[in-house]
């Protein structure tokens, strides 16, 4: 199942003991179609408010329904939040997350006084000059196979933290070659505020926790001056979480594409 | 002031005796700065659920902020969903509702079976096939000056109800010919979910309460095929509110700009 999903009402994407997630929702909707319980694999583990336009979801059962009833079945379901986009009969040996090669997210910065209605969930509003360069040149010190534990959540467990970066962009989002496919979230009505988007993508075999949004935490600390965009080396040596910059807010965030195989999206 | 605000929240534009009211939270955002109570008026009284890209509103009272600082304040206090876009000092004797010329509003429906979360708020989702030439050859016969009563919300004690319609066009939105200053609410990831993005523009002096989502309504009726494009000219004729479509709904609708003079927005 290939999921778009808003991220301000929800948990996240992962089943917790208390609060509407993502994930919960979805294995409701489904054990509701199947009479029995149906458990769901995301490939993207996005934290509470963080959103989706292409998060990738695996399930095994034995449904009757064709892959269209499907999706339409669970639309009908689920709520307006969360939207099923395709529904795929895959191997039974597939799963969204291990067999995931690249995921992408997106984030937004706008950068200005105010911010629209219309996008103020879906960007992180800060004003003050930002030095677009300075960011670009930091972003593109994350390419390569590095030890992320710098920008690692705080307490986590996780201790395999090397992951493999192959796409990190810092990007003025330019409305008059607004591409064919539609604007993010977050840009929307970006005409009416005066703010500059500005747009940060990132592609890897992938996350850790909080991994995207330290990041960005760290190239607006290049933005403003206050960090060299060469320290950026000597962060990830580190290995120290004290050392790269602040958490970004989570609804600039968005689980853009999930990648299968050579470069291909899920089939 | 040029204010853009997501209806779904308020009652809509106009103060009620209960719930929140964009009018009734910009006069308290004034009164906290000016430190006496400030009456508001706007150009256009949305209904409840409908949005505003250009509402203009105007009031009367002795602030010593220049207009920049006056529009930061303003934003400060105000909730997210409503935001000042501009502020500009007029002649005393402006008024936003008495002297707009024209008001222009835009419909977007989502015609397919499912749409994503980023867009369902603003868009009215529509499944079934329309006839779009049907939906274009009833808009245009709104042009010109025409007794509007049978496009007044029932109940309404309005008896004035003749308007003149400068534009009223039927259009299906192009993404790969996105327009340089972004893409309305309801069409942000328009190429997430299959589903074509209808949109509806009408311009015109001044318009009845709920006359333009009548109107949609009458319109989504010639789209499919239960209503000649000819009939509109009988059902103007009519006066009777039974002659029209239903009423579509509001979270479709937004308020597009104001025109004051001669085709001039507000200087």
């Amino acid at each position: 199942m290939r999921l778009a999903y808003d991220g301000g009402p929800f948990v996240g994407w992962q089943r917790q003991a208390q609060g509407r997630s993502v994930q919960g929702l979805l294995e409701e909707a489904l054990a509701r179609i199947e009479g029995a319980p149906v458990a769901v694999v995301g490939a993207g583990r996005t934290d509470a408010g963080v959103h989706a336009t292409g998060q990738v979801a695996s399930a095994r059962f034995r449904h009757r329904l064709d892959v269209a009833s499907l999706r339409r079945a669970l639309n009908a379901t689920l709520p307006a939040a969360i939207r099923v986009l395709d529904v795929e009969d895959v191997p039974a040996a597939f799963h969204a997350r291990f067999n995931a090669t690249a995921k992408v997210y997106r984030y937004v910065i706008a950068n200005g006084e105010s911010i629209n209605p219309f996008d103020a969930a879906y960007a992180w509003r800060l004003s003050g000059p930002l030095d677009l360069d300075a960011m670009a040149q930091a972003a593109r010190r994350f390419v390569g196979s590095h030890d992320f534990a710098a920008f690692l959540a705080a307490g986590s467990s996780v201790t395999l933290t090397r992951r493999t970066v192959t796409r990190s962009v810092v990007g003025r989002l330019d409305l008059a070659s607004a591409r064919a496919d539609g604007l993010p979230p977050g840009t929307a009505c970006a005409d009416l505020d005066g703010a500059a988007r500005i747009t940060y993508e990132i592609a890897a075999d992938g996350f850790l926790r909080h991994m995207v949004r330290t990041i960005v935490g760290t190239l607006v600390e290049a933005g403003q001056g206050r960090r060299e965009p060469a320290s950026i080396e000597a962060i990830l040596e580190s290995r120290d979480r004290g050392a790269a910059g602040p958490t970004a807010p989570a609804h600039g965030l968005c689980l853009v594409r999930v990648e299968y195989g050579q470069g291909r999206e899920i089939p």
